[in-house]
């Protein structure tokens, strides 16, 4: 495989939230639009107040839309609160915090499905009204459902993720309805028809954004067919998760929560890791599981860091195809 | 029939929207809740953004909460309007103005609708959580939609109220479904049981708003046989509509727009109407048709003008029901 054939294909990228989107953002500065297959994880999506929310696939779409909201990390910015606290005057369910602007999201994409729309075309729909002009494909028009298990019996992703603020021991995970979920039908087209060139996994929480993609069933090995580079940005830097319970959860089912940590967590998919510079100790541990590594600066906190880690994602994708 | 007994006996109220409301707001203040049966059009409720939503009941349980905002005459105070702007930038349906707190209400309506409940039991529950200490009944727990007749065909009423702001002119009204109505339970027991000791028809739009309840299977007849006073207040002074497009449907239909046109849309079920002083001139022409008729203020300003028109009624209803 020659550099100009992988750096003309498609790059499958792999994001969960938050994290993920911060590089899918970059990547959208970075690279063709065309390019750019994003896959998002709906594991963490459920069904709240009647309404179908989709957070990764909403924390990609704001970023990449510029509508995300900076500070606060998570949700649109200018966002208002006035339906939460109405909410709550009428006794309803006020745990998970829904913003007047993001449910114009929850409303739409609700009512397009139940007008039988698949979240596909549901979500191909509200990235072009917003300009989007890369192609966000959940990862399945299915419904797969992310259970948290723990000591005290097994938790809804949202009723351990939001409700419990992560306090819950985790000691195991389930994707409920993943046997029966067919892989995103544009996803697997483009992979049989050897679009994509190359696997990135951005660096979202291996457990419950990746895991579910991957586990989709014949998603896995038709990743890992893909001729060119899979390669993964490591979410722990300096042993700790950037954002969310990653590191938490890696110590608590007795991995090291470190860069090597993930990197032995996608062993026999990937070929190669970007980690941390803070983590470059660990270069030679993930070089011993037969991947290459690059170090680089991979904490995005202004939109230049973004571009820069998307930059230097995509030489390293050239770089691996030209061997 | 003695004054003490149709006082101390229960009124039923029919409401439409914003009208109605001020006067149910004033009866809230004037009677002990427990006397007080507000029966409210559901005609005009509609399925919108998969959300089920009832204009007139918010209306009513807005103004009795003393959530209503005073200076729009519609919806809440202190209401923000992010989720129609985001809306909006999805392309999403957005002729009809939901405000971010009014979406509570439709959001947990539709949720408890979804749950199995009534309409009646969600309506009961969102005016406990609320405060409102009066029985707000929907006139029906199944589905009527008002249609307006025009010379372009028909419209579904929001659709001529919000969307074409009342322009079409009307030629009629249509309530699909009413046929195979029930109506409310809990009103009908009241009324077998001759709790009920008088009919009060607030200043409501004749056709859209109190002719559906009346057009229910066996409602009207039930309504006629209460022993006591059944009485209206003209929404017409002066020839206009206080609010909505009443006196316009009037002159579409060939009826003079006027208090005494009123009275003969609800000749032969009501035994009085409530006249403003203005139309003082038409005392005579309503007293023919076989009605007692009081004039008195009717314009619902202020909370002190919503207070004195509903003791003007309360002492209207025991004046009748001791003659």
């Amino acid at each position: 495989m020659t550099t100009r054939a992988v750096g003309d294909a498609k790059i499958a990228v792999l994001s969960g939230g938050v994290g993920g989107a911060k590089l899918v953002l970059g990547l959208s500065h970075a690279a063709a639009p065309e390019r750019l297959v994003v896959v998002a994880n709906t594991g963490d999506d459920f069904h709240h107040l009647g309404l179908h929310i989709a957070p990764d696939i909403d924390s990609v779409v704001y970023a990449v839309a510029d509508l995300a909201d900076q500070e606060r990390g998570w949700g649109r910015a200018g966002e208002t609160w006035t339906f939460m606290k109405a909410l709550a005057g009428l006794g309803g369910e006020a745990w998970f915090n829904l913003g007047d602007g993001d449910l114009a999201m929850h409303v739409e994409r609700t009512r397009r499905l139940a007008d039988g729309e698949t979240l596909t075309e549901v979500t191909a729909g509200l990235c072009q009204a917003l300009g989007v002009k890369i192609r966000i494909l959940p990862m399945t028009d299915d419904q797969v459902a992310t259970i948290v298990d723990t000591p005290d019996g097994p938790l809804a992703f949202q009723n351990y993720f939001v409700r419990d603020r992560c306090a819950p021991k985790v000691t195991g995970f389930r994707f409920q309805g993943i046997a029966d979920a067919t892989p995103n039908h544009s996803l697997m087209h483009d992979l049989a028809s050897g679009e994509i060139g190359s696997v990135l996994i951005a660096p979202s929480n291996p457990f419950v954004s990746v895991d579910p993609i991957l586990g989709l069933p014949g998603l896995r090995a038709a990743l890992r067919s893909v001729a060119g580079p899979k390669l993964a940005v490591s979410p722990i830097v300096g042993g700790e998760a950037i954002k969310g319970p990653a590191a938490k959860m890696m110590g608590e089912l007795g991995v090291p929560a470190s860069a090597a940590g993930v990197a032995r967590h996608y062993a026999g998919f990937i070929d190669a890791m970007v980690i941390d510079t803070v983590d470059r100790a660990q270069e030679a541990e993930i070089r011993a599981l037969d991947m290459e590594v690059l170090v680089t600066q991979t904490v995005m906190r202004s939109l230049d860091d973004r571009k820069a880690l998307a930059d230097t994602c995509l030489e390293f994708i050239a770089d691996l195809g030209s061997r």
